[in-house]
Formats: structure tokens, C-alpha cells, sequence
């Protein structure tokens, strides 16, 4: 039981009896993405996963319904929500309002760690049609940043 | 808007449009801890707070029905959980299970700063009766621990 209350943290942002897994099971294009689930059946409303891009690497472009609350914990790097590009460093807190798209890109010297809490009850991420992705790139600030690792 | 989605870390553990707040409202007993909320009305079912208790100082003895989720973030200390004290450290995971009594402890050294996770919808929490409070310090782990700042 012991073992259960407190897990360690390991080095390399691990922790005890927490598996680092695929970040995602389906095809959804991202590069160089990991998660961990640090509390996932603590019989809570939300749950806690750890994400690690690798240098260069981003998730998936995508939105849903659910909001997504960020804390960076390692790293530094860049974030698109909505129409605008953010940097983003550790600690800081990223708010990922219903329905807006967004992505997380590591810069080329770090990796980038996040916090994201999610309520457990959620739906899934939708990702942009051919339509939608030609008019995001048509704020030369966004092209910029979906272009960043062509 | 820009400034809602992104809030930037400050030195010293603070964040962006983000209030040091009082820990407690009312007479529970604790030393020295602060309290920050730093996603509490982001339309989600729980709520994140930054915690931080000086060196020396502690949380109140506690219980409730909902879980807690805690991960350190900053510092080292000591954590009592039902029958049982763990040390701990930067970045280390601690479950607080229901209705179990539960204290968090800065070192001498260091304050210990650290996340926790709760559904927005909760109990309050109880306080021990000095019965309660009795039977717990039957235990010379756990009382040396409730003795540690007397």
C-alpha cells in the first residue's frame, strides 16, 4: 500500500510505477511526443498525464470540447491556441479553451515537458480537414509556426 | 485574451494573475503555508492549487472523502498519509486516499511547495477529535512526526 501513496520521482522526469507510453494509438500525425499518466484512477473527476516533446518535436494539431489546463514542468518551447503563437518556459501555465486548436513544439535545444490535466469524462480530439488547415496558414504567424519542422 | 491563455511563472513560485491567497479561511490549525489557485474556473471538473508551506512549517490534519493528487514541485519534507510518514521530494507523486488523515511537513531546510488536484466538487474537510487525535499519536512514528515542530 505504501508504494502506492508515494511515488518516487525517477530521473529523466520517470516516476515509480508509472509507464511511459505511446503518446497516441491512431494515426494522428505528431513527432517525437511521450506521456505518462501520473494519476489516472485516483477515483478523481480529472486525470494528470506527463508529456514530453523531444527537440524539435510537437503533438498533434488538433481541438475538442474538453479544456485543457498546462503547466510546462521542463523545458521551454512554443504553443499555438487558437489564432496566436505563444512561448511557453517551465512553470508557466497554458489555458486551452473548448474547441480551439492548438500544438505544443519543443525548441531545437530542449525538450519540452508538460503538466495537462483533463476531465476523465471527455471527448475526442478532432483534427482539421485540408479546409480548415489551409485557413489556419493563412496567418503568416501560424504557417510559421506548423512550418517550423519542414 | 492573450494574457488568459498563457500566464507566465514568476520568481519565487508565483505566477501571472494568479493571488497568494490565505490557506485557510477559518481556525484549523497549520503554520506558515500559502495557497494559490492556479486553474480553478477553467470549466473543468477539478481544480489545480499550488501549495507552500516555509521550512518548518505544516498543512493542517486533515480528512475528507475526496481524493487528493499531489505531485511536489518544489523543496523537500515529510508527509503523513493514514498510519504512515514518507519523505519527500521534488517532483514526487503523493495519493490521498478518502477519509484518511493527512499532513504535509517542510523540512528544517527547504519549504516544500507542491500541486494538488481535487475535484471542484468536494466535502469540506474534518478536523480530528482529541480522541481521534490520541489514538493517531499511539503511534511513535506518528507522533514524533505531530511533535516535530513543538
Amino acid at each position: 500500500m505504501n508504494s502506492r501513496i508515494v511515488r518516487k520521482a525517477l530521473a529523466g522526469f520517470r516516476w515509480q510505477d508509472v509507464d511511459v507510453l505511446a503518446y497516441k494509438a491512431d494515426a494522428a500525425p505528431f513527432r517525437d511526443v511521450t506521456r505518462q499518466v501520473l494519476f489516472g484512477d485516483a477515483g478523481q473527476a480529472s486525470q494528470l498525464r506527463y508529456f514530453e516533446v523531444a527537440p524539435n518535436g510537437h503533438t498533434t494539431l488538433e481541438r475538442h470540447a474538453h479544456t485543457h489546463a498546462v503547466m510546462i514542468l521542463r523545458g521551454a518551447g512554443r504553443c499555438l491556441v487558437g489564432d496566436a503563437v505563444f512561448a511557453i518556459e517551465t512553470f508557466d501555465l497554458v489555458t486551452v479553451p473548448p474547441l480551439t486548436w492548438h500544438q505544443f513544439r519543443a525548441s531545437i535545444e530542449s525538450p519540452l515537458g508538460f503538466l495537462c490535466i483533463v476531465d476523465a469524462d471527455r471527448d475526442r480530439p478532432q483534427l482539421p480537414t485540408p479546409v480548415e488547415l489551409r485557413q489556419m496558414r493563412e496567418l503568416p504567424a501560424i504557417r510559421a509556426f506548423l512550418e517550423a519542422d519542414s
